[in-house]
């Protein structure tokens, strides 16, 4: 069997751990690879990290690889919002070529983006390919797989969604990401300048409640400092009492004035427990939980890389998660 | 908008259940009705079950209904086997109506019934039309659900799925299908007589290989009494110690000599715990647990229906739940 060809655009630390799994896939190769950053260009993968190809070099001219490699399918992991990412898709459907993309608001673009989601699938209709956004969250913990749970269900009355995280046992960047560490003052200012949040929750829930039928009022996404109650110790930080141990984010849907969707994203060092939990109230009720939850960094890079060979199936245009083939991991 | 229109063929309990589900959405109505049952024929729906259309009567005449009522899709509710099932979807298919059907051989049929697939999957491409197999299990917790949890995997090792069901509090026809209170030489007989058996556990273990891209050297199904290690009381039974309590069905699936799929089925009056748990040995291991486990009744049901919308938008031909746009609910 032919192996997919892949073009990675992003080659910052997501698209190289992306560029490793291909590496790990006896049915894809990376054949090519592009980044605007003055660093990178010209670079071969290799230099990059030792699993990456040494025969495949860096360009800062996306539409020249694609002529030059024809690949199967792009991988897109460069930016997190549709206002940027957009005519970096349309480079790519413009040569014919479907896109798999990290890009959080990618992943149920419709409400927050109906103008440019609207450019996008046109042209991807018009060139026959199809693109999709996808990732661990947004793109499958808080919406593709809570909403397939849906289906064995007559009725759903509500959709409760929880991910808890102990960050004490991940990185250090991950944890001063969640904020862990940090006064209340300080919290609020990377509050404010919007560089604690994670970006999805109103996608994850405007994907559910469209596949669900329901459209929704109104959502909001309230983000919050969650607060040492006495100091903490890890091997990696100490947080004194009083201060943020990470970042607890809940977002909220509305349908009719009752609260029908709600999302906690909850990541601090020292938090009991971490697990997934999809609770659905209705007939009958289903309450589904991963003990220990899932790793968001292998299962984003994973879900990008199983994703590659649906999109390849879907039907042309701007897809989501709940409109293409079910993806799955395959060897 | 429009309801979608169905006419029901299989008017037994799960069609009346299924009629009753379709009579609670906005967005279906039942509008013909098929069985061969000569008690059924001239029969109103409503005389089956009040919630049900007095409006439509039951006809032995497949192709007349179709013709006369042009539905949007057909549900099909008659047999467990494709040897039975194929010429009642074919008389479909010809007439270009796509099918939702509950037969667990049509759950993933490509290699129990290699020809038959063939030939329903030739015609619904012709016809321009596309045919699914669903229901909770098989079509949802031992396949369809596994295989898309191994979404966020990079790797899987082996999958491993169980189903434990409590049947103290089911109706008596269900612990009597189960085998409980049965001495173990009325077992081995009714086991011997097949009307014991879990109909599609082979195909939930080849349909999450096909989707993992394993082609499995061999597929066993083995059945074993549940044994009473004390007397049991219940309210709608008592068992004798040694006698049955339920089933236990063991599916295993195994790849270059390894068993890589271990699906097991359990249900017995006085199993200490319902649940459905799938257990993904992987990169990340990936461990998921329904506490109480899922109602087979109502979910079967209820993902035909929830399939319904799905099966308008897949692609021709023979489908599968894997290959059809992700189900979930919907109003």
């Amino acid at each position: 069997m032919n192996k997919i060809k892949v073009v990675q655009i992003g080659m910052g630390p997501l698209g190289i751990k992306i560029g490793q799994f291909i590496s790990q896939r006896n049915s894809l190769e990376t054949v090519g690879a592009v980044d605007k950053n003055p660093e990178l260009i010209g670079k071969r993968l290799a230099d990059l990290h030792e699993d990456l190809s040494d025969a495949v070099s860096i360009s800062e001219n996306l539409t020249e690889v694609l002529d030059e490699v024809r690949p199967d399918v792009a991988v897109l992991t460069t930016v997190s919002d549709m206002e940027r990412i957009t005519p970096q898709i349309e480079e790519i459907v413009k040569a014919g070529i479907p896109v798999v993309s990290t890009c959080e608001e990618l992943s149920y673009p419709w409400d927050c983006a109906p103008e440019l989601s609207a450019r996008i699938d046109k042209l991807a209709i018009e060139m026959n390919t199809a693109v999709v956004g996808t990732g661990v969250n947004p793109g499958f913990l808080m919406d593709s797989l809570p909403a397939f749970l849906t289906s064995v269900c007559q009725h759903v009355e509500k959709v409760t969604i929880n991910r808890y995280q102990n960050a004490a046992y991940r990185r250090g960047p991950f944890q001063r990401k969640i904020g862990a560490g940090l006064s209340l003052d300080a919290f609020e200012q990377r509050k404010t300048e919007g560089t604690l949040r994670h970006v999805g929750l109103t996608e994850s829930m405007q994907f559910v409640a469209a596949k669900l039928g329901w459209k929704l009022d109104a959502t909001e996404d309230v983000i919050a400092p969650v607060v040492a109650s006495e100091d903490v110790h890890t091997e990696s930080m100490d947080i004194k009492k009083g201060d943020a141990m990470g970042v607890c984010q809940v977002g909220k849907g509305w349908l009719n004035g009752e609260e029908k969707i709600t999302l906690t994203f909850q990541a601090a060092v020292g938090e009991p427990e971490s697990y997934d939990e999809v609770i659905i109230q209705g007939t009958p009720n289903i309450k589904s939980r991963i003990d220990g939850g899932v790793n968001g960094d292998v299962a984003t890079c994973a879900i990008t890389i199983n994703s590659i060979a649906r999109i390849l199936e879907a039907k042309p245009g701007l897809r989501t998660m709940g409109d293409i083939p079910l993806t799955s991991y395959f060897e």
